[in-house]
């Protein structure tokens, strides 16, 4: 499979898997974020892990599709007026710009559990035990202990460094905290459960997790580069927006030049646990390109 | 066991599944609704369901205190500015007045997986096809199916209303649709998973959804004729705002007499419910006459 094809299947499987129900507005709600375009990183880092550990990709694909409506519900809550307050998101407006705040909100909470429950619905070739562990996972990267943690540590970060000391040394970890939750649980999230399905041993399991939090962290890493250097018209955003807000960011405490060079780092860091342990795959090889910033 | 009892155990697991672990603040603003005092229906019944059909109370404990976190997460998302904009909730004042909108709006996010992430990890005793029913029980009423559905139909349905027509032959269908999603299904959730976790039969189920069903209708009956007739130091939170909202509610549509007799009617119904299946209960014979106004 190419990226390409991963990327088509998860297409077509999100449009079969989020008809639009009653009451319509909310479920139309739910359905734009999840579609707008995007990368697909997140299941297509499942449906390949799953694959490279010797499972079948289709077996992952509800759990894929899951994972990447799991990621456009933290978009949604996140981009909220009383939250990170965004208009755009990937080029189109964002979710309470189009359907108004309430909606919005109720949106979020939908997909949380509309997500699992497409696992649940879908994963015929899953015995209960495995899809147990899969909620679990589930459940651990999308809430107070995972991906939502890192938000709340990132909002509160805001006013820790509107007064901020680059010597301080408690920064680097919560930055490191905020950056391992608020987005290498949920890339962890896709490459652990990709390799649970294909039966993956415990030795495999921690492998692909140490992949998932050094390109967890790159790839933030990389976002923050780019929250610097690039345009809206390249990334579909509202640029510059984190440094005008005095948020606690990689390249806020370390600059751009050492941000560049630990990215690099992490990037053969990613190539190395691949090669070591003889896991090829053009995939990873591929995403750990595109992220790498030169 | 007495209802008090109940409620003890109730409120004595919930402190012991919600420690306030890092980041403090999302887990205290979780926490601080789940503990308002209430009156912990929902997992009273659920308890009790799992009693009346034989299984062991002990057992359903985790997924009663879960339904209270559910309802939890739907009061401090429904009370936010951006929907029924409350301060006040069962005499406190309301999670975003307290927490903020944005831990407000988080801490709602985090019960909604925390809630069955309680379940699964201190149901010991349920084998995974049972964890797997109750999962799916969970997601259905949680979600765009169930209480969420119910929550935006209650909020589109102040737009028509404001503009309203008695004779409106919809008006009856929608005010029943909300009422059954926003507030039966919890019911039903509690009472179905608990009889799940006795082992009952697809008859014994039935039976207790059509309880559910029509408790959950007579117990929003109720909540709208309070609404008019009591005061905020009665009920804890601002009396006659659905009112003067001009909100689609039992009371605006039919009347208070209406109401009244309407809410006797299906009181009646529950208990018959109750004895002609031969299934005793204290508990639910005290939750129907609390309910009932006379």
């Amino acid at each position: 499979m190419k990226m390409n094809d991963y990327i088509e299947l998860v297409n077509n499987s999100i449009e079969k898997f989020m008809p639009i129900n009653y009451p319509h507005k909310i479920f139309k709600a739910m359905k734009y974020t999840v579609t707008l375009p995007g990368k697909r990183l997140r299941p297509v880092m499942c449906l390949e892990s799953c694959k490279i550990f010797g499972g079948n990709y289709e077996d992952a694909l509800p759990t894929a599709c899951a994972i990447e409506m799991l990621h456009a519900q933290t978009l949604i809550h996140d981009d909220l007026p009383c939250m990170d307050n965004d208009m755009y998101r990937r080029g189109q407006l964002t979710n309470h710009m189009v359907f108004g705040e309430a909606h919005a909100v109720l949106a979020g909470d939908a997909l949380l559990t509309f997500a699992p429950q497409i696992i649940l619905k879908n994963s015929k070739n899953l015995d209960s035990n495995k899809l147990i562990k899969i909620m679990e996972e589930y459940f651990q990267a999308a809430g107070a202990y995972g991906v939502i943690a890192g938000q709340v540590v990132d909002i509160e970060s805001e006013k820790i460094s509107q007064s901020f000391d680059k010597d301080d040394e408690q920064l680097p970890e919560i930055l490191s905290y905020i950056h391992t939750h608020k987005t290498a649980d949920l890339f962890k999230l896709a490459l652990r459960t990709g390799a649970i399905i294909a039966n993956a041993s415990e030795k495999q399991l921690e492998i692909i997790t140490e992949f998932g939090q050094t390109l967890g962290i790159a790839f933030q890493i990389a976002d923050d580069i780019l929250d610097e250097t690039s345009t809206f018209e390249e990334m579909g955003k509202t640029m510059g927006k984190d440094k005008a807000e005095g948020k606690l960011t990689y390249t806020s405490l370390y600059g751009l030049e050492k941000s560049k060079k630990d990215l690099n780092k992490l990037i053969s860091k990613c190539f190395n646990i691949l090669e070591e342990n003889h896991l090829q795959s053009d995939i990873f090889n591929e995403i750990l390109n595109r992220i790498n910033i030169k």
